[in-house]
């Protein structure tokens, strides 16, 4: 499929509210019903992926713009950038043969969002339906507009998801 | 620079005869010169780069077909793929904003070769110019009809290598 065409859904919150863990849940359970997933992960502070020692890392030390890391199965890049890039950008430079993309955080975006909203956390959403909000998924009992979901229940957010974004390639 | 003009040279070699050592010491040479270097790795028993515990790592444990990690200054994409890519596969998809390409290994391809031979390994080279062999790194003292450098002359190789695959950039 065409990247600009693969649909993406930002899974918003604070900090600690448990997105990486509904992402975590969610690939499971839309892999199960046939539907292939990629990630993209925002990262405040920068990283460290690669380990001290090895061949790839000792490339990018010595002062490699990009260091690419090609195996049968799997392919890595490591790439030196001059400014961050938007969620367009990485949809259109890097994204292709999936069918649906979850992104953790970047909740300016204009992108359809999930919000996970923890209880004993916080009181508000961060965003609303003007910021192209679709769901939340809560410990908390809330009246909404949009639909909320609890933790336990992934299946019934995955048909969500389906059912919104995902409809078109499964019929 | 267009991503099928930008040059690339395979740096091979027996494992442990010191081709990663090689390409440390020549991307801070070149970069010193004002090139912009990438480098591309084959690992041949696949690779593990994500860190255990991290969101990433945990993204593409739950069976993302890829991870991307954006931030400001670096971004990573680990993909799976289902068949290895060639080096032109990997040249024209994922390679653009350098100057030269070093890819470690990738001896059966048809790019241009340095080769890095140890005398206390090995006896014989593993590529002829038939294989596009353009130098060999040696501290052996050899008599071939390519240039030969030793493991100190990492100057004198970058100057060779500027000559020969980058002064359309010089001049």
């Amino acid at each position: 499929m065409q990247s600009s065409k693969i649909p993406l859904i930002c899974i918003v919150g604070r900090s600690n509210t448990g997105k990486t863990t509904l992402i975590e849940n969610l690939i499971p359970e839309l892999k199960k019903r046939g539907f292939k997933i990629g990630t993209v992960k925002h990262s405040v502070h920068g990283f460290d992926l690669d380990r001290e020692g090895k061949d790839s890392y000792r490339h990018k030390k010595a002062g490699a713009s990009f260091v690419l890391i090609s195996s049968p199965q799997k392919i890595a890049l490591i790439k030196d950038i001059e400014r961050e890039y938007t969620l367009d950008e990485i949809k259109e430079r890097f994204i292709e043969n999936v069918d649906l993309v979850l992104a953790e955080g970047f909740k300016s975006s204009s992108y359809p969002k999930i919000e996970v909203l923890r209880k004993d956390l916080w009181d508000e959403l961060l965003c609303s339906e003007e910021d192209n909000l679709v769901a939340v998924v809560s410990d908390k009992r809330l009246e909404l507009s949009v639909p909320v979901f609890n933790t336990e229940q992934i299946s019934e957010l995955a048909d969500f998801i389906i059912e919104k974004f995902l409809k078109i390639l499964k019929e």
